[in-house]
């Protein structure tokens, strides 16, 4: 599982581009973001990566969960948003 | 489609009881945020809802996009999600 660390200050087309590039070859990304001004540049990054896929006909989708990491010795809360491709089927479960 | 508008201080638990109810009931749910502090806010209610959802044996996906809104005569960017239940399928497109 490939991870992409997002800061506040990330720029949010560069995190898109990645995130397409690893949706595109099927794979599975996830975003970490710690703070509200990273989360924010998290989802935005994640809008336009789903904007390039829409382009290929790929949908895609993300799950937020709750993460903990440890920054200079210290336990941070982290947001973690895992991408892949894919449908959402609602009437499956 | 329902809409839930979140502000940076909003509860996070009492969103994710709303957008779990919703989903819950086989419903989609257009999350609003406008600005970083609401975004994270509604990125950390979906994670507890999806964990919420978790309990019931209900998946739940999540897909980010940009919208506009009119504020006081204002147009401003916002940033939506939209949740609902279901799989993702990777290996479907």
């Amino acid at each position: 599982m490939d991870l992409v660390k997002v800061a506040a200050n990330s720029r949010s087309t560069s995190v898109a581009g990645a995130i397409a590039g690893i949706v595109r070859e099927g794979g599975r990304v996830d975003i970490q973001a710690i703070g509200a001004g990273a989360v924010n540049q998290a989802v935005k990054a994640i809008a336009i990566a789903r904007g390039y896929l829409e382009r290929d006909i790929i949908a895609m989708s993300c799950i937020p969960s709750f993460t903990e990491v440890r920054i200079d010795g210290k336990d941070r809360s982290a947001m973690r948003l895992t991408v892949e491709s894919g449908f959402t089927l609602p009437a499956m479960l």
